[in-house]
């Protein structure tokens, strides 16, 4: 008999403020840090910090959420260090709702890399390696200075317990796409079991501080996926992730959200965890998701490409010679002067130079372009023009 | 016999509103893009960017003026791809007055890295060479791709007149320090020579827009630079700027304003190029200088040090283990974020992590710092104080 305990959120809550025929749905989650509606996209801080852009940065791109990462930050600086700081919030200055992940994913994903290559490009950490996996828990090295460090339901859920984010999410074992279904369902039932571990473990000391999302795994299997649904519907979690290497191709990845709709818990908010290209959003929000979140918006920036609605591959790339003497900036409709007052030749001769404000710059667009995104997905879900909005973004 | 144009300058103006009994004096500096009161500091944004700072941040920091070196735009992105875009201010965003120098320093740093080393702290370009100096030039190889490049006095005023600063430099040779007397007088001769060719380049394409800085070289010989400072005076430049490479003692350096003082031309706004350290300003304030630059602030930033006020060595350094848990702010007394809200022990955090985010926020801080120790020095000269704010600023 799996035990659990009873746990309640009082100091958060989710409300649906309106189902589209489609299956999208218009919703608000309030956090003890501020309401955000949904959908909406949690921009990845995974050290503490949006790489390149400040909160008030952040803010001004109308950036409503952001996440951190328990995995970094229980290597560096710690959790004990924030928690002595007096929190992540007050650490990194963001008075926002925010969101941890339980650092499964990067722990497992030393293990099997092409599980991270899968969801979030090539994100190999050098020196990293995971020991061993077991019922207890993962026994890994720091990839800053080699030493062993375990992480478990107990710790995950102690861990970000002292970051205290709003958001936290239980301990689970991220499957590889490319293992048996023998495999899969071995590592999804001892998931469940870290959920149960993960949910005792937090109430014994949940103060109202923090709702706490399970996360369906079961591959690309449908019928885990089914069991692994009903299970974090059973469950008292604030909120469902699902997670997981999500197949290899987009149909089947959407296929996964489609099998666990119905089983979804239909009062609690969806988090789609580490997905978030501009066509994933149109594609998933039908299926009930009420967040996302990708390194995409800002890893690309760094790499000079910069979104753009109407554009058919969702992008340009600022170091193709074409931009040299382009007079336009990014995108004049956004209000703020990362997208409104730099060329685009600026911003080309910036990363021709090497200059680190190039960063800054492509980062921030990007940020107010999916904040821009999010907006109008909202505004198309409320008027049944969710279609039409996904061909003024993508054009064919 | 010389032959030089007679120049107007009808929208710039230089006016002296004090002298203090030390010599000191306070000034209004007035350019097309505005007026800033002296003395004052001119930020290095070396190839149109401040680097980590956006403009807005750099007005946050309230700063009044920024330069941008000639050298480096001329090889990337070039100076004809930056007047096209509709010169430096628009291109990279400042609509206050800018200053740019003539590329000399650069070109012949390469021929002297120990020159460079003096001014700037170790700054070798790898891959730069200087190929050849004659009275005609001096020839190099761009850093970026190896290509031929010469530069002249005829072609820096063009490159400067292209980029548009409101504030230009004459063309000069910057000579190295460990030279002979005889290398240092042919060397300033040259530099006489070329501050001519330089005026009547500028003539034949000046429309008002910029104000023309002669330059005072002579190395360490004090018959030298007095005959290079009368040479400044008596040519129809706006400003005076005291260059070359000061000796390696503080004294040395500080010896050579002393010589000139009396000199320079006496209505003029004398710039001190390259120099910048604290102690400098104070030092350098009572013999008339109006405007000081220097990569100080913005570079050793990078590095992790933050300019402190009342800290004998000027800074400290972040990277320092006690940050690792002090809850303090860099100086609550600036009404910056950077130097306001964040701790310490974050900013050490985001240095330790690699964080991006670690050099704009000490970047901004340290270009706070410049500024209110520059507001405080034109308080302190009128209130004849200075000395007293240097004990106050570097106690020791």
């Amino acid at each position: 008999m799996p035990t659990y305990p009873n746990i309640k959120y009082p100091n958060f809550k989710f409300d649906v403020t309106h189902r589209a025929s489609n299956g999208a749905r218009l919703g608000t989650l309030t956090t003890p840090h501020g309401s955000i509606p949904t959908p909406n996209y949690i921009f990845c801080g995974t050290k503490a910090s949006i790489k390149t852009l400040s909160p008030m940065q952040m803010k001004e791109a109308k950036t409503d959420i952001i996440l951190s990462n328990a995995y970094h930050l229980m290597i560096q600086p710690g959790a004990e260090l924030v928690e002595k700081m007096g929190g992540l919030h007050k650490f990194m200055q963001w008075d926002g709702p925010m969101l941890t992940d339980s650092g499964g994913f990067q722990v497992f994903s030393m293990g099997n890399p092409s599980c991270a290559d899968e969801i979030k490009g090539t994100n190999r950490q050098k020196g990293n390696s995971l020991l061993k996996i077991t019922e207890q828990g993962a026994e890994f090295r720091a990839y800053t200075d080699g030493r062993k460090l375990m992480l478990n339901p107990e710790i995950s859920m102690d861990i970000q317990r002292k970051l205290g984010a709003d958001l936290i999410v239980q301990m689970d074992e991220c499957t590889p796409y490319q293992v048996t279904k023998d495999y899969t369902a071995k590592s999804m039932e001892m998931s469940m079991r870290w959920g149960d571990r993960s949910l005792t473990a937090f109430e014994k000391t949940h103060d109202g501080k923090q709702g706490l999302y399970g996360v369906v795994q079961g591959g690309i299997y449908e019928d885990l996926r089914k069991q692994s649904a009903e299970y974090v519907a059973s469950r008292p979690f604030f909120g469902t992730a699902i997670g997981g290497c999500l197949g290899g191709e987009d149909d089947e990845m959407y296929g996964i959200l489609e099998w666990c709709q119905s089983l979804n818990h239909p009062d609690r908010p969806i988090h789609f965890l580490g997905i978030g290209r501009i066509k994933d959003i149109f594609k998933a929000v039908p299926y009930g998701i009420d967040t996302f979140d990708c390194v995409m918006p800002t890893r690309i920036a760094r790499h000079g490409s910069a979104l753009i609605k109407g554009h058919p591959s969702e992008k340009i790339n600022l170091l193709n010679a074409k931009y040299r003497d382009d007079p336009e900036p990014l995108d004049p409709s956004l209000d703020i002067p990362a997208s409104r007052d730099y060329s685009k030749a600026y911003i080309h001769h910036l990363f021709k130079a090497g200059e680190a404000l190039a960063h800054q710059i492509v980062t921030q667009h990007n940020v107010a372009v999916i904040n821009k995104l999010m907006r109008e997905v909202r505004m198309a879900i409320k008027n049944d023009t969710l279609d039409q909005l996904e061909k003024e973004w993508i054009p064919t």
